[in-house]
Order: structure tokens, then sequence, then C-alpha cells
């Protein structure tokens, strides 16, 4: 079955409206629709806006909130803290972001500490917004227990994301966004749905034994053993310890919690303003230099170009922007469904095209 | 043969005067000894004691100047940049660590980009000193090109530390030092004298081929492939483009180089202060609750407990502080000699005690 291209600008518009529809507050809207957007842009798909049906549940069942009353406090020249009210974490992280960014303007670099919120999809959002002002960005979250603890039993940190976006010249920003797991769990899935077994290192049984065969894997593995576990414990500490909120095994877990149930996740967002450093302009001619470096170093597959983090998601955004986001027969099924259920047309929007 | 132990102020009372001896300033000559003898505390072998000839040569050649004119400029309330010329990496750590901490009792935070510096040993020193403030420590450091790049055939980034201290109640802080490549070329090395194989994915030969023979093996492999490879980069963005440094293949190689050659290395540190976040004593009370129940996580070997970052380094200081630091035969003559060149006596200082 091929799939349907369908424009980004409208499942937007047809996100914003469904969430709309829900009593969605206009501007919380607007950053979940363009977070899921770019997200399905840059190839993310998995974070992307195959999430609304979850958020859409979280909603009405009260998980997340869709009116929230955020509460900023700057702490510092350089610092804040943010409630968001168990509101989107894409609304959080963005709002956030924002208040990054307009510390750093003042005091050279803004970090906020985010508290009461839920999951804010793929981190690069917040960070890319910050590198649009010529800033350093850092992003980062917690999740609930998913990965086994190097050695240890059973899962205890979640494989807590990093994000790291920096402008660069004549393209889009370098971006690093990587979760602290070697496959994330849509991935082992997905193995186990296509019969396949999964690489060996990856994931461990509910024994705490490694195991290739997906249906089997309950736990994953951190990347490089004690580093990759080390690096969640320290995201950990950014988004929990600093944020007040609970840590690794109390987060109530994203699927398996009832959807009543908030989350209670924290953010670290970090800006930092090039031009305390450098010469924003040299910096970024610098650093598209040393790109460019990278991918003309002879590769081991002659076929095969050496990349830089983040080069697969430009590539997929490149050629989504011109043909669409890529939906597969069940979420546009699945589209189609919210569509007639809240009155929203996604039909008439699109131009169907085949693959 | 068995090693000897040697009391840490012993040593450190050695490297000091020796250092003197050759014109290092008595303020870069107390850093340097401090770091090193530290970190040997600490049971980093590595990068503490027994890198003390090499510097010396360093010295003497005038790869490291001993008598440095630093530059210090704030360019903004949370921001900086040091300019080490072209000293001891760990007296340019350790003054940027205190820049960063006063910006930060000011500021909230304090961010310091470092240039003309050299090698500054383990990236712990400077985090730590910073988490003696009650404030959050990172520092960063670039190293020459000695890590494969995922999906080429050469080196080109170094295998770029990252460490992270945090305060915690009743223990010495939480500490994440790792650098970005599975393993260290020292311990490498070490596989070879003792003629045993390498672990698999962690080396490759000079075609880029991966290799478990210790002798082929003339690069690392990243963490986790482009995972650690990006978190390289990153380091790299931090070191050498807020820093103006040269980059990976552009900086002289630690051993490899004429030793009159400057290195021109970048270091980032950032200190943020706990109480623009959260009440610093919940903080440090939580952190360490978080510690003690990962600790008591059910183990996978029931006689191996659970560690966190930084258990095994906090295990050889306790040894350490009391027993001394042990000294190979080998490191032992080193010293000796290097004592009667400088005349600085090192025997009389210290008990001989068999291990």
């Amino acid at each position: 079955m091929k799939d349907t291209y369908v424009q980004a600008e409208t499942l937007k518009r047809f996100i914003i409206e469904v969430l709309l529809k829900v009593s969605v507050r206009e501007d919380v809207a607007e950053y979940v629709a363009e977070g899921l957007m770019q997200t399905s842009l840059r190839g993310v798909d998995s974070h992307g806006i195959r999430l609304l049906p979850h958020y859409l549940e979280a909603v009405k069942k009260g998980r997340i909130n869709p009116n929230p009353n955020y509460k900023f406090k700057k702490t510092s020249p350089s610092t804040g803290t943010f409630d968001a009210d168990h509101t989107f974490g894409h609304a959080a992280g963005m709002e956030a972001a924002k208040k990054a960014v307009q510390l750093a303007k003042k005091a050279g670099t803004g970090h906020i500490a985010v508290y009461n919120s839920s999951h804010f999809g793929a981190a690069a959002y917040y960070a890319l917004e910050i590198a649009k002002h010529d800033m350093i960005g850092m992003s980062f979250t917690n999740t609930d227990a998913l990965v086994k603890s190097f050695g240890g039993k059973r899962s205890f940190l979640g494989n807590n994301p990093i994000c790291f976006a920096a402008p660069c010249e004549g393209e889009e920003p370098f971006c690093l966004d990587m979760a602290t797991s070697i496959l994330t769990f849509n991935k082992i899935r997905q193995l186990a749905d296509e019969g396949q077994e999964a690489p060996t290192g990856v994931g461990a049984n509910s024994e705490g034994i490694e195991t290739t065969n997906p249906e089997d894997i309950t736990m994953l593995l951190p990347i490089s053993g004690y580093k990759g576990y080390g690096l969640s414990m320290m995201i950990e500490i950014l988004c929990s310890m600093l944020t007040g909120m609970p840590y690794g095994p109390h987060i109530p877990k994203m699927f398996e919690a009832p959807m009543s149930e908030k989350r209670y996740l924290g953010h670290f967002i970090s800006a930092m303003r090039l031009d305390c450093f450098q010469n924003k302009e040299s910096f970024k001619k610098r650093l598209s230099r040393m790109m460019h470096d990278l991918r003309n170093e002879p590769p081991l597959d002659k076929n095969i170009s050496v990349q830089v983090a983040g080069d697969p998601e430009k590539k997929f955004a490149r050629e989504r922007v011109k043909k669409g986001i890529p939906l597969k027969r069940r979420t546009l099924e699945i589209f189609l469904n919210i569509g007639r259920e809240y009155n929203v047309r996604l039909l008439e929007r699109f131009s169907m095209k085949g693959k």
C-alpha cells in the first residue's frame, strides 16, 4: 500500500483545528502542531504527527491541561524556573526556549528549568528555535524508566535525550538530537512486527538478560554501557533534581499509566549567545567549514559519504518540504476518523499522491 | 614487583618543587601538582602523576609556557573568554573554573571559553572545583584526531571528553567524566603489552577496518557509532568553534608533534548555581537519595552492586588517601631520576610500603 503525501502546512492546520475542538488554547495548539509537523518534516516519524491521537486522549482524560496558567520566575540574570501547569510539553518547551533567549539577550546565556510538564516530543524543536537567534541551543527532558541500569536487572532511568544545536552558514544549524539508549522501543516494536531479530546488545528481557528476540525485549540498553547510563543520569539531574520533578521509576509511564494521570516531567533548556565568545559570522563560517571537511573525509564505503549529526534529518526535510509528509494507510485512516469525529476536514486539504 | 605507595601530599610537594626548578610560576605549579595528585588519588592513573615527565619536556622544549600572561575578558554578565597564553591546561582550566564561579555568583551561571591552552589532564578536576561552591560544574576539552569518523576511514575528531559534577549530601559530588571513545589508547597499549586481544568494536586499523589486534589499532571507535561521534562534535563546537582554536586534524598531536609546538587546545567550562533552580539542600538530599536508590537496585550479578558514575573513583580515593598512591617500579625509577636531575628529594619523603 502506497503512502499518501500531505503537505506539512495542511497537516499543521488540521492539527490546530482538531486541538481547538478539544478546547486547547490557541497559542498551545499552535506550538503542538508546529512541533509535530516540524518533527515529521525532519523524518523523525516516531515523535511526529502520529502521536496526535495519543495527545487527544491525554487532553480528554485529563492528563494534559489544555488551558495552562504558566508561572515564570526569573531567579537570576541568566536563570529562571517555569511552571508549565501540566500542559503539552511542546508549549512548555517552546515558552521556555523563548524565555532562555530573552535572558541570554541581556545576560549572555539563559537557562530554564521547566516543571509540571508533559511529553515534549522531539528535543530538536526547542534547540533549533534557540539557534535561530544566533545562539547555541540545548534541550533535555527526562522520561520514564525504560533503560536497564548498567550492572542492574531492572530499568530505573529513561532513555533521556540530549539535544545540541548550533547555527552555521549556508545551511540549517548543526543539530545533534539523541536518546541515551542505542535503539528506541518504537524500533524494537517495528522489528517484532517484521519478524526480524534485534541486533545484539540493544535490549534485555524482564530478567535483565540481553536478548535479540524483539518480542522478549522489555528494557533498552544504554549506549556504551556505563557511559550512556551516566549520560542519562546527568540529564536526570538537570530535568528532575533541578526542576523538583520525580525521577526514574517515580515518573508515570507515557503509555501504561492511566491517561488521567499527569506526567510530572521536567525539561532543561539553555541558550548561549555566540557573540559572547566569538564573532558570530566567523563562528558560523568555521562550523560550516568543519562540517564540509567531515563530509569530504574518505568514506569507508565509497558509495556512502560521511555524514554529520542532523544530516539525515536535513535530507528528509528537503524532500518533504516539496513532496509532503508521507502518511501510512493506518495513520491516514486514523486522521480521517479524527477529522470526522471533530468535524474538521482533512481530505479536501491535500492532493493525494502515490509514493 | 610490588608497587610503592607514596602519600599524595608528598607527591604533590615533589611535583611542585620540580616544576619550580624548571621555572614554572608558583601558582601554575600548584594547580598542576594538585590536578595530577587528585587525579591519581581518584585512580585515573592514565591522566595523573605519570604524565609529569611529559610535561617537564613540554616546558623545557617550549610547548608549555611556564610564566603565562593571562587575559580574561568578561563578555556579558554570565560569559567570558580566557587566553591561557599556552600555559598548562591545569592552570588554565582552574583559573577558568574560578572565573565561572565568580560570574555565577552574580549572574546565576558562568561560562568560560578558554583558548591558547594545552593538555588539561582529567576534566573532573575543574567540574569538581565548581561543585564545591554548590553549583553544577561542567568541563570540556578538545583533543587531537584519534577517533575514526562514523562511516569514514580516518580519524578527524578526538575522543573529546564531557564532565558533569553535581553536589550531593553526605558524600563527594556525583561526577561523570567520560571520553567519547569506548576505550582510550592507553588501554589499547596495555592490552598490547599483555598480549591480549582487544574487545570487538573498539578500534580500527589504518585502513579504517575494525580489528581486535591491539598492535594494529591506530584509531579508536566512538561510543555507539554515530552517537559518540555526534557528542564528540558537540564538544568540538564548544572547545574549538567557541574558542577560536583549531579543530580535529589541525590540532598538534600530544605525543607525535614536536615538543616545541604549542597545542592550541580549547576548553569550555560552565558553572550553574543550584539555588537558582531549587533549594540547594533539598537538591543535594534528593540527588543522594537517587544515587542510594540506584546502588540498591537488584544487581545482575548478585556479588556486584549497581554503581553510579564516579563510584569507582570515590572508592580509589578512599583507599589512596589512607594508603598512598601506588607507583609502579618504572614510574618510581623515573621519579627518582627526576629527583636526582633537579636535586629534589623524593625518597626521604615517603615510607616505602609493599602492596
